[in-house]
Protein backbone atom coordinates (compact mmCIF):
# COMPACT_ATOMS: atom_id res chain seq x y z
CA UNK A 1 0.00 0.00 0.00
CA UNK A 2 3.12 2.30 0.52
CA UNK A 3 4.09 1.36 -2.90
CA UNK A 4 0.75 2.77 -3.77
CA UNK A 5 0.92 5.84 -2.03
CA UNK A 6 -2.85 4.51 -0.40
CA UNK A 7 -4.03 6.04 2.86
CA UNK A 8 -6.20 4.70 5.12
CA UNK A 9 -8.85 7.31 5.54
CA UNK A 10 -11.49 5.65 8.32
CA UNK A 11 -11.62 2.77 10.45
CA UNK A 12 -14.92 1.51 12.13
CA UNK A 13 -15.91 -2.07 13.34
CA UNK A 14 -16.42 -3.51 9.76
CA UNK A 15 -16.10 -0.81 7.62
CA UNK A 16 -12.72 0.60 6.47
CA UNK A 17 -12.39 3.50 3.47
CA UNK A 18 -8.91 3.80 2.10
CA UNK A 19 -8.08 6.54 -0.24
CA UNK A 20 -5.50 6.75 -3.11
CA UNK A 21 -4.34 9.86 -4.86
CA UNK A 22 -4.31 10.07 -8.59
CA UNK A 23 -0.10 9.66 -9.87
CA UNK A 24 0.61 9.61 -13.02
CA UNK A 25 2.67 5.95 -12.68
CA UNK A 26 -0.77 4.59 -11.85
CA UNK A 27 -2.70 5.22 -14.53
CA UNK A 28 -2.79 3.00 -18.00
CA UNK A 29 -3.30 4.10 -21.54
CA UNK A 30 -5.68 6.11 -21.31
CA UNK A 31 -5.24 8.01 -18.19
CA UNK A 32 -7.73 6.36 -16.02
CA UNK A 33 -6.36 4.63 -12.94
CA UNK A 34 -4.94 1.03 -13.41
CA UNK A 35 -7.41 -1.40 -12.67
CA UNK A 36 -4.36 -2.60 -10.82
CA UNK A 37 -4.84 0.01 -8.16
CA UNK A 38 -8.28 -0.07 -7.92
CA UNK A 39 -8.31 -3.94 -7.23
CA UNK A 40 -5.49 -3.54 -4.60
CA UNK A 41 -7.01 -0.69 -2.28
CA UNK A 42 -10.35 -2.81 -2.79
CA UNK A 43 -8.90 -5.90 -1.62
CA UNK A 44 -6.70 -4.47 0.94
CA UNK A 45 -9.83 -2.32 2.55
CA UNK A 46 -12.39 -5.61 2.88
CA UNK A 47 -9.66 -7.05 4.78
CA UNK A 48 -8.97 -4.49 7.03
CA UNK A 49 -12.68 -4.05 7.60
CA UNK A 50 -12.77 -7.88 8.45
CA UNK A 51 -9.66 -7.78 10.77
CA UNK A 52 -11.71 -5.05 13.01
CA UNK A 53 -13.71 -7.71 13.77
CA UNK A 54 -11.32 -10.54 14.34
CA UNK A 55 -9.95 -11.32 17.56
CA UNK A 56 -6.17 -10.80 18.95
CA UNK A 57 -3.30 -12.33 18.02
CA UNK A 58 -5.09 -13.31 14.85
CA UNK A 59 -4.29 -12.11 10.69
CA UNK A 60 -6.49 -12.43 8.13
CA UNK A 61 -5.87 -13.92 4.62
CA UNK A 62 -7.87 -13.16 1.57
CA UNK A 63 -8.89 -16.50 0.25
CA UNK A 64 -10.79 -14.80 -2.89
CA UNK A 65 -12.67 -11.83 -4.03
CA UNK A 66 -14.36 -10.69 -7.27
CA UNK A 67 -14.65 -7.34 -8.39
CA UNK A 68 -16.38 -5.83 -11.58
CA UNK A 69 -14.80 -2.76 -12.90
CA UNK A 70 -18.06 -0.80 -13.40
CA UNK A 71 -16.30 3.08 -14.77
CA UNK A 72 -13.01 4.02 -15.88
CA UNK A 73 -11.06 5.07 -12.59
CA UNK A 74 -10.81 8.56 -13.04
CA UNK A 75 -11.04 11.85 -10.66
CA UNK A 76 -8.55 13.53 -8.25
CA UNK A 77 -8.29 10.06 -6.05
CA UNK A 78 -9.63 6.89 -5.82
CA UNK A 79 -11.59 5.48 -2.06
CA UNK A 80 -12.18 2.15 -1.83
CA UNK A 81 -14.98 0.66 0.73
CA UNK A 82 -14.64 -2.40 2.58
CA UNK A 83 -17.58 -3.73 4.73
CA UNK A 84 -18.40 -6.68 6.58
CA UNK A 85 -21.68 -8.29 5.29
CA UNK A 86 -21.16 -11.70 7.48
CA UNK A 87 -18.66 -11.91 9.87
CA UNK A 88 -17.73 -15.19 11.08
CA UNK A 89 -15.09 -17.16 13.05
CA UNK A 90 -13.27 -18.74 10.35
CA UNK A 91 -14.83 -17.12 7.15
CA UNK A 92 -15.84 -13.15 6.78
CA UNK A 93 -17.40 -12.09 3.94
CA UNK A 94 -16.88 -8.34 2.84
CA UNK A 95 -19.00 -5.87 0.08
CA UNK A 96 -16.11 -4.27 -1.51
CA UNK A 97 -16.99 -0.37 -3.46
CA UNK A 98 -14.39 1.84 -5.21
CA UNK A 99 -15.27 5.29 -6.12
CA UNK A 100 -13.57 8.16 -8.22
CA UNK A 101 -13.61 11.11 -6.16
CA UNK A 102 -13.58 14.37 -8.45
CA UNK A 103 -13.96 17.96 -7.77
CA UNK A 104 -18.03 17.74 -8.37
CA UNK A 105 -18.76 14.30 -9.13
CA UNK A 106 -18.17 10.78 -7.60
CA UNK A 107 -18.11 8.00 -10.10
CA UNK A 108 -18.92 3.83 -9.03
CA UNK A 109 -15.35 2.44 -10.32
CA UNK A 110 -16.23 -0.68 -8.81
CA UNK A 111 -17.92 -3.17 -7.20
CA UNK A 112 -16.84 -6.67 -5.76
CA UNK A 113 -17.57 -9.47 -2.64
CA UNK A 114 -14.48 -11.24 -0.90
CA UNK A 115 -14.23 -13.72 1.52
CA UNK A 116 -11.31 -13.60 4.15
CA UNK A 117 -10.37 -16.38 6.42
CA UNK A 118 -8.91 -15.68 10.15
CA UNK A 119 -5.53 -17.27 10.49
CA UNK A 120 -5.38 -17.57 14.89
CA UNK A 121 -2.38 -17.56 16.92
CA UNK A 122 -0.59 -15.71 14.25
CA UNK A 123 -0.16 -11.88 14.56
CA UNK A 124 -0.47 -9.46 12.03
CA UNK B 1 2.92 -2.77 -15.24
CA UNK B 2 6.00 -0.56 -15.26
CA UNK B 3 5.60 0.79 -11.68
CA UNK B 4 5.09 -2.89 -10.11
CA UNK B 5 8.25 -3.95 -12.39
CA UNK B 6 6.54 -6.58 -14.52
CA UNK B 7 7.71 -7.65 -18.00
CA UNK B 8 6.00 -9.58 -20.81
CA UNK B 9 7.53 -12.52 -20.93
CA UNK B 10 5.68 -14.43 -23.50
CA UNK B 11 2.79 -13.68 -26.31
CA UNK B 12 0.93 -16.21 -28.51
CA UNK B 13 -2.38 -16.22 -29.87
CA UNK B 14 -4.76 -15.93 -26.78
CA UNK B 15 -1.69 -16.82 -24.43
CA UNK B 16 0.14 -14.21 -22.82
CA UNK B 17 2.75 -14.53 -19.74
CA UNK B 18 3.95 -11.98 -17.06
CA UNK B 19 6.85 -12.10 -14.92
CA UNK B 20 7.35 -10.04 -11.94
CA UNK B 21 10.59 -10.43 -10.22
CA UNK B 22 10.53 -10.67 -6.14
CA UNK B 23 11.17 -6.95 -4.76
CA UNK B 24 10.88 -6.00 -1.27
CA UNK B 25 8.34 -3.60 -1.46
CA UNK B 26 5.91 -5.63 -3.59
CA UNK B 27 5.69 -7.67 -0.01
CA UNK B 28 2.89 -7.84 2.72
CA UNK B 29 3.55 -8.40 6.73
CA UNK B 30 4.83 -11.98 6.42
CA UNK B 31 7.81 -11.51 3.35
CA UNK B 32 5.40 -12.44 0.87
CA UNK B 33 3.92 -10.98 -2.29
CA UNK B 34 1.28 -8.57 -1.47
CA UNK B 35 -2.28 -10.22 -3.41
CA UNK B 36 -2.30 -6.53 -5.04
CA UNK B 37 0.95 -7.23 -6.91
CA UNK B 38 -0.54 -10.61 -7.93
CA UNK B 39 -4.08 -9.63 -9.30
CA UNK B 40 -2.57 -6.90 -11.24
CA UNK B 41 -0.71 -9.12 -12.90
CA UNK B 42 -2.80 -12.02 -13.47
CA UNK B 43 -5.31 -8.81 -14.91
CA UNK B 44 -2.84 -7.54 -17.05
CA UNK B 45 -1.84 -11.31 -18.68
CA UNK B 46 -5.47 -11.76 -19.22
CA UNK B 47 -6.42 -8.64 -21.05
CA UNK B 48 -3.21 -9.10 -23.14
CA UNK B 49 -4.18 -12.82 -23.76
CA UNK B 50 -7.60 -11.60 -25.03
CA UNK B 51 -5.97 -8.87 -26.40
CA UNK B 52 -3.74 -11.06 -29.08
CA UNK B 53 -7.20 -11.98 -30.73
CA UNK B 54 -9.17 -8.78 -30.65
CA UNK B 55 -9.89 -6.99 -34.53
CA UNK B 56 -6.98 -4.22 -34.73
CA UNK B 57 -8.12 -1.03 -33.86
CA UNK B 58 -9.93 -2.35 -30.68
CA UNK B 59 -8.97 -1.72 -27.43
CA UNK B 60 -9.57 -4.46 -24.53
CA UNK B 61 -11.75 -3.34 -21.00
CA UNK B 62 -11.50 -5.76 -18.09
CA UNK B 63 -15.08 -5.96 -17.44
CA UNK B 64 -14.84 -8.11 -14.42
CA UNK B 65 -12.43 -10.63 -13.03
CA UNK B 66 -12.28 -13.19 -10.03
CA UNK B 67 -9.70 -14.82 -8.20
CA UNK B 68 -9.05 -17.93 -5.66
CA UNK B 69 -5.47 -17.04 -3.84
CA UNK B 70 -4.17 -20.81 -3.23
CA UNK B 71 -1.01 -20.22 -1.60
CA UNK B 72 1.35 -17.40 -0.32
CA UNK B 73 3.20 -15.38 -3.07
CA UNK B 74 6.57 -17.11 -2.84
CA UNK B 75 9.93 -17.60 -5.11
CA UNK B 76 12.11 -15.18 -6.72
CA UNK B 77 9.35 -14.55 -9.16
CA UNK B 78 5.54 -14.47 -9.89
CA UNK B 79 4.36 -15.74 -13.21
CA UNK B 80 0.99 -14.83 -14.21
CA UNK B 81 -0.87 -16.59 -17.48
CA UNK B 82 -3.73 -15.80 -19.62
CA UNK B 83 -5.34 -17.97 -21.54
CA UNK B 84 -8.40 -17.04 -23.46
CA UNK B 85 -11.29 -19.80 -22.62
CA UNK B 86 -13.75 -18.58 -24.76
CA UNK B 87 -13.00 -15.85 -27.29
CA UNK B 88 -16.13 -13.81 -28.48
CA UNK B 89 -16.89 -10.70 -30.49
CA UNK B 90 -17.94 -8.66 -27.91
CA UNK B 91 -16.82 -10.90 -24.80
CA UNK B 92 -14.25 -12.99 -24.31
CA UNK B 93 -13.61 -15.25 -21.41
CA UNK B 94 -10.10 -15.94 -19.84
CA UNK B 95 -8.57 -18.17 -17.32
CA UNK B 96 -5.83 -16.53 -15.22
CA UNK B 97 -3.34 -18.27 -13.20
CA UNK B 98 -0.26 -17.17 -10.99
CA UNK B 99 2.61 -19.17 -9.87
CA UNK B 100 5.32 -18.38 -7.76
CA UNK B 101 8.87 -19.65 -9.01
CA UNK B 102 11.82 -20.34 -6.87
CA UNK B 103 15.01 -22.45 -7.17
CA UNK B 104 13.41 -26.01 -6.94
CA UNK B 105 9.60 -25.48 -7.20
CA UNK B 106 6.71 -23.73 -8.62
CA UNK B 107 3.67 -22.82 -6.01
CA UNK B 108 -0.15 -22.31 -7.58
CA UNK B 109 -0.33 -18.89 -5.67
CA UNK B 110 -4.08 -17.99 -7.00
CA UNK B 111 -6.12 -19.17 -10.24
CA UNK B 112 -8.87 -16.90 -11.27
CA UNK B 113 -11.19 -16.38 -14.38
CA UNK B 114 -11.81 -12.73 -16.38
CA UNK B 115 -14.61 -11.17 -18.80
CA UNK B 116 -13.18 -9.18 -21.20
CA UNK B 117 -14.95 -7.04 -23.18
CA UNK B 118 -13.39 -5.62 -27.04
CA UNK B 119 -14.23 -1.80 -27.51
CA UNK B 120 -14.08 -1.20 -31.75
CA UNK B 121 -12.86 1.96 -32.56
CA UNK B 122 -10.59 2.81 -29.95
CA UNK B 123 -6.78 1.92 -30.63
CA UNK B 124 -5.10 0.57 -27.26
CA UNK C 1 -38.70 -20.94 -12.30
CA UNK C 2 -42.24 -22.77 -12.80
CA UNK C 3 -40.34 -25.98 -12.19
CA UNK C 4 -39.12 -25.24 -8.99
CA UNK C 5 -42.11 -23.32 -7.73
CA UNK C 6 -41.13 -19.80 -7.76
CA UNK C 7 -42.94 -16.88 -8.02
CA UNK C 8 -42.36 -12.82 -9.20
CA UNK C 9 -43.34 -11.21 -5.71
CA UNK C 10 -42.33 -7.54 -6.89
CA UNK C 11 -41.02 -5.60 -9.98
CA UNK C 12 -39.48 -2.07 -9.86
CA UNK C 13 -37.68 -0.30 -12.71
CA UNK C 14 -33.98 -2.22 -11.75
CA UNK C 15 -35.51 -3.75 -8.84
CA UNK C 16 -36.81 -7.43 -8.64
CA UNK C 17 -37.83 -10.38 -6.28
CA UNK C 18 -38.59 -13.44 -6.28
CA UNK C 19 -39.92 -16.00 -3.81
CA UNK C 20 -39.42 -19.70 -3.43
CA UNK C 21 -41.86 -21.57 -0.69
CA UNK C 22 -40.55 -24.63 1.05
CA UNK C 23 -40.75 -27.54 -0.53
CA UNK C 24 -39.23 -30.91 0.44
CA UNK C 25 -37.66 -31.94 -2.71
CA UNK C 26 -35.86 -28.61 -2.89
CA UNK C 27 -33.87 -29.34 0.29
CA UNK C 28 -30.49 -31.04 0.83
CA UNK C 29 -29.56 -33.72 2.82
CA UNK C 30 -28.93 -31.41 6.27
CA UNK C 31 -32.76 -30.23 5.44
CA UNK C 32 -32.00 -26.73 4.16
CA UNK C 33 -32.89 -25.48 0.72
CA UNK C 34 -30.21 -26.67 -1.98
CA UNK C 35 -27.82 -24.34 -3.17
CA UNK C 36 -29.10 -24.82 -6.49
CA UNK C 37 -32.18 -23.35 -5.76
CA UNK C 38 -30.82 -20.24 -3.78
CA UNK C 39 -28.67 -19.45 -6.89
CA UNK C 40 -31.44 -20.33 -9.71
CA UNK C 41 -33.64 -17.81 -8.46
CA UNK C 42 -30.65 -15.40 -7.45
CA UNK C 43 -29.87 -15.40 -10.80
CA UNK C 44 -33.22 -15.30 -12.18
CA UNK C 45 -34.16 -11.77 -10.15
CA UNK C 46 -31.17 -10.52 -11.19
CA UNK C 47 -31.80 -10.95 -15.19
CA UNK C 48 -35.03 -9.50 -14.94
CA UNK C 49 -34.13 -6.49 -12.79
CA UNK C 50 -31.89 -5.76 -15.48
CA UNK C 51 -34.44 -6.88 -18.48
CA UNK C 52 -36.93 -3.94 -16.32
CA UNK C 53 -34.41 -1.24 -17.96
CA UNK C 54 -33.61 -2.66 -21.08
CA UNK C 55 -35.19 -1.26 -24.80
CA UNK C 56 -38.08 -2.78 -26.36
CA UNK C 57 -37.70 -5.85 -28.31
CA UNK C 58 -34.64 -6.75 -26.99
CA UNK C 59 -33.50 -10.21 -24.18
CA UNK C 60 -31.43 -10.54 -21.51
CA UNK C 61 -28.84 -13.37 -20.87
CA UNK C 62 -26.25 -13.73 -17.96
CA UNK C 63 -22.82 -13.79 -18.85
CA UNK C 64 -21.31 -14.63 -15.22
CA UNK C 65 -22.92 -14.76 -11.52
CA UNK C 66 -21.05 -15.25 -8.48
CA UNK C 67 -22.87 -16.31 -5.39
CA UNK C 68 -21.46 -16.12 -1.55
CA UNK C 69 -23.55 -18.75 0.58
CA UNK C 70 -23.61 -16.96 3.89
CA UNK C 71 -26.27 -18.91 6.01
CA UNK C 72 -28.00 -22.39 5.11
CA UNK C 73 -31.16 -21.90 3.32
CA UNK C 74 -33.99 -21.99 6.06
CA UNK C 75 -37.39 -20.49 6.87
CA UNK C 76 -40.66 -21.04 5.26
CA UNK C 77 -39.21 -19.50 1.76
CA UNK C 78 -36.45 -18.22 0.35
CA UNK C 79 -36.31 -14.62 -0.59
CA UNK C 80 -34.26 -13.28 -3.67
CA UNK C 81 -33.81 -9.66 -4.72
CA UNK C 82 -31.91 -8.15 -7.75
CA UNK C 83 -31.11 -5.14 -7.69
CA UNK C 84 -29.26 -2.62 -10.54
CA UNK C 85 -25.97 -1.32 -9.48
CA UNK C 86 -24.83 -0.26 -13.25
CA UNK C 87 -27.02 -0.11 -16.21
CA UNK C 88 -25.32 0.45 -19.32
CA UNK C 89 -26.08 -0.17 -23.11
CA UNK C 90 -24.51 -3.70 -23.73
CA UNK C 91 -23.53 -4.77 -19.51
CA UNK C 92 -25.36 -4.48 -17.04
CA UNK C 93 -24.14 -4.97 -13.49
CA UNK C 94 -26.43 -6.69 -10.65
CA UNK C 95 -26.10 -7.05 -7.06
CA UNK C 96 -27.87 -10.34 -6.06
CA UNK C 97 -29.47 -11.16 -2.45
CA UNK C 98 -31.26 -14.14 -0.90
CA UNK C 99 -32.95 -13.82 2.12
CA UNK C 100 -35.35 -17.13 4.13
CA UNK C 101 -38.07 -16.03 5.24
CA UNK C 102 -39.43 -17.73 9.18
CA UNK C 103 -42.32 -16.62 11.06
CA UNK C 104 -39.96 -14.10 13.45
CA UNK C 105 -36.71 -14.36 11.27
CA UNK C 106 -35.23 -13.29 8.12
CA UNK C 107 -31.83 -14.60 7.50
CA UNK C 108 -29.48 -13.40 4.63
CA UNK C 109 -28.83 -16.60 2.86
CA UNK C 110 -26.50 -15.47 -0.04
CA UNK C 111 -25.31 -12.39 -1.74
CA UNK C 112 -23.89 -11.83 -5.11
CA UNK C 113 -23.19 -10.03 -8.36
CA UNK C 114 -24.07 -10.58 -11.87
CA UNK C 115 -23.22 -9.58 -15.48
CA UNK C 116 -25.77 -9.25 -17.93
CA UNK C 117 -25.70 -8.47 -21.72
CA UNK C 118 -28.64 -6.92 -23.50
CA UNK C 119 -29.45 -8.83 -26.47
CA UNK C 120 -30.76 -6.75 -29.27
CA UNK C 121 -33.36 -7.25 -32.05
CA UNK C 122 -34.28 -10.64 -30.23
CA UNK C 123 -37.66 -10.58 -28.15
CA UNK C 124 -37.44 -12.85 -25.19
CA UNK D 1 -30.30 -33.38 -7.83
CA UNK D 2 -32.63 -36.15 -7.84
CA UNK D 3 -35.41 -33.39 -8.76
CA UNK D 4 -33.45 -32.05 -11.63
CA UNK D 5 -33.07 -35.43 -12.96
CA UNK D 6 -29.18 -35.20 -12.68
CA UNK D 7 -27.39 -38.07 -12.40
CA UNK D 8 -23.52 -39.07 -10.87
CA UNK D 9 -21.69 -40.54 -13.77
CA UNK D 10 -17.86 -40.45 -12.55
CA UNK D 11 -16.30 -40.10 -9.52
CA UNK D 12 -12.16 -40.18 -9.34
CA UNK D 13 -10.46 -38.77 -6.33
CA UNK D 14 -10.72 -34.77 -6.57
CA UNK D 15 -13.14 -35.04 -10.00
CA UNK D 16 -16.40 -35.82 -10.02
CA UNK D 17 -19.10 -35.95 -13.52
CA UNK D 18 -22.63 -35.19 -12.98
CA UNK D 19 -24.93 -35.59 -16.41
CA UNK D 20 -28.57 -34.20 -16.56
CA UNK D 21 -30.43 -35.13 -19.63
CA UNK D 22 -32.16 -32.82 -21.35
CA UNK D 23 -35.87 -32.20 -20.26
CA UNK D 24 -38.51 -29.62 -21.42
CA UNK D 25 -39.47 -28.41 -17.98
CA UNK D 26 -35.24 -27.42 -17.79
CA UNK D 27 -35.42 -25.22 -20.50
CA UNK D 28 -36.18 -21.33 -20.60
CA UNK D 29 -37.65 -19.19 -23.36
CA UNK D 30 -35.50 -20.21 -26.02
CA UNK D 31 -35.60 -23.39 -25.74
CA UNK D 32 -31.90 -23.55 -23.98
CA UNK D 33 -31.30 -25.36 -21.18
CA UNK D 34 -31.97 -22.90 -18.00
CA UNK D 35 -28.63 -21.32 -16.11
CA UNK D 36 -30.32 -22.53 -13.39
CA UNK D 37 -29.91 -26.57 -13.75
CA UNK D 38 -26.49 -25.69 -15.27
CA UNK D 39 -25.54 -24.15 -12.33
CA UNK D 40 -26.54 -25.92 -9.90
CA UNK D 41 -24.55 -29.06 -11.51
CA UNK D 42 -21.91 -27.47 -11.89
CA UNK D 43 -21.51 -26.67 -7.90
CA UNK D 44 -23.11 -30.38 -7.07
CA UNK D 45 -20.10 -31.60 -9.02
CA UNK D 46 -17.56 -29.43 -7.41
CA UNK D 47 -19.17 -30.28 -3.95
CA UNK D 48 -18.68 -34.40 -4.30
CA UNK D 49 -15.31 -33.42 -5.94
CA UNK D 50 -13.95 -32.11 -3.00
CA UNK D 51 -15.64 -34.42 -0.66
CA UNK D 52 -13.65 -37.54 -2.31
CA UNK D 53 -11.16 -36.17 -0.63
CA UNK D 54 -11.93 -34.97 2.94
CA UNK D 55 -11.77 -37.24 5.81
CA UNK D 56 -14.39 -39.56 6.90
CA UNK D 57 -16.99 -38.20 8.98
CA UNK D 58 -17.02 -34.63 7.79
CA UNK D 59 -19.19 -32.98 5.36
CA UNK D 60 -19.26 -30.39 2.76
CA UNK D 61 -20.16 -27.09 1.95
CA UNK D 62 -19.92 -24.33 -0.58
CA UNK D 63 -18.77 -21.34 0.69
CA UNK D 64 -19.11 -19.31 -2.62
CA UNK D 65 -18.74 -20.14 -6.57
CA UNK D 66 -18.50 -18.46 -9.59
CA UNK D 67 -19.65 -19.23 -13.32
CA UNK D 68 -19.42 -17.90 -16.96
CA UNK D 69 -22.21 -18.92 -18.88
CA UNK D 70 -20.29 -19.04 -22.35
CA UNK D 71 -22.88 -20.77 -24.72
CA UNK D 72 -25.86 -21.63 -24.26
CA UNK D 73 -27.30 -25.30 -22.69
CA UNK D 74 -27.58 -26.99 -25.84
CA UNK D 75 -27.74 -30.95 -26.55
CA UNK D 76 -29.22 -34.15 -25.66
CA UNK D 77 -27.69 -33.79 -22.32
CA UNK D 78 -25.27 -31.51 -19.85
CA UNK D 79 -22.54 -32.84 -18.60
CA UNK D 80 -20.69 -31.06 -15.28
CA UNK D 81 -17.16 -31.50 -14.57
CA UNK D 82 -15.63 -30.56 -11.09
CA UNK D 83 -11.95 -30.76 -10.75
CA UNK D 84 -9.91 -30.21 -7.37
CA UNK D 85 -7.32 -27.26 -7.85
CA UNK D 86 -6.41 -27.06 -4.55
CA UNK D 87 -7.38 -29.34 -1.23
CA UNK D 88 -7.01 -28.26 1.96
CA UNK D 89 -7.65 -29.20 5.71
CA UNK D 90 -10.39 -26.46 5.66
CA UNK D 91 -10.87 -24.78 2.24
CA UNK D 92 -10.66 -26.42 -0.91
CA UNK D 93 -11.11 -24.83 -4.40
CA UNK D 94 -12.59 -26.57 -7.77
CA UNK D 95 -12.40 -25.75 -11.43
CA UNK D 96 -16.03 -26.34 -12.36
CA UNK D 97 -17.16 -26.66 -16.32
CA UNK D 98 -20.01 -27.64 -17.81
CA UNK D 99 -20.59 -29.32 -21.29
CA UNK D 100 -23.74 -29.15 -23.60
CA UNK D 101 -23.26 -32.53 -25.71
CA UNK D 102 -25.13 -33.37 -28.69
CA UNK D 103 -24.89 -36.40 -31.59
CA UNK D 104 -21.72 -34.77 -32.88
CA UNK D 105 -20.84 -31.93 -30.88
CA UNK D 106 -19.48 -31.17 -27.40
CA UNK D 107 -19.98 -27.25 -26.45
CA UNK D 108 -18.50 -25.39 -23.53
CA UNK D 109 -21.39 -24.05 -21.65
CA UNK D 110 -19.89 -23.04 -18.70
CA UNK D 111 -16.82 -22.53 -16.42
CA UNK D 112 -16.53 -21.55 -13.15
CA UNK D 113 -15.11 -21.91 -9.55
CA UNK D 114 -15.55 -22.64 -6.45
CA UNK D 115 -14.45 -22.44 -2.87
CA UNK D 116 -15.46 -25.26 -0.52
CA UNK D 117 -15.28 -25.65 3.57
CA UNK D 118 -14.59 -29.07 5.21
CA UNK D 119 -16.81 -29.33 8.23
CA UNK D 120 -15.51 -31.74 10.47
CA UNK D 121 -18.13 -34.11 12.89
CA UNK D 122 -20.58 -33.97 10.82
CA UNK D 123 -21.45 -37.06 8.68
CA UNK D 124 -22.80 -36.09 5.35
Amino acid sequence: MRHLGAELAGVKAGLVTICLPFRPELTQQHGYFHAGGTSSIADTAGGYAGFTLFPEESSVLTVEFKLNLLNPGQGDWLQAVGRVVKPGRTLTVCQLDVWGIGPDRRVHVATGLQTLICVKDRPA
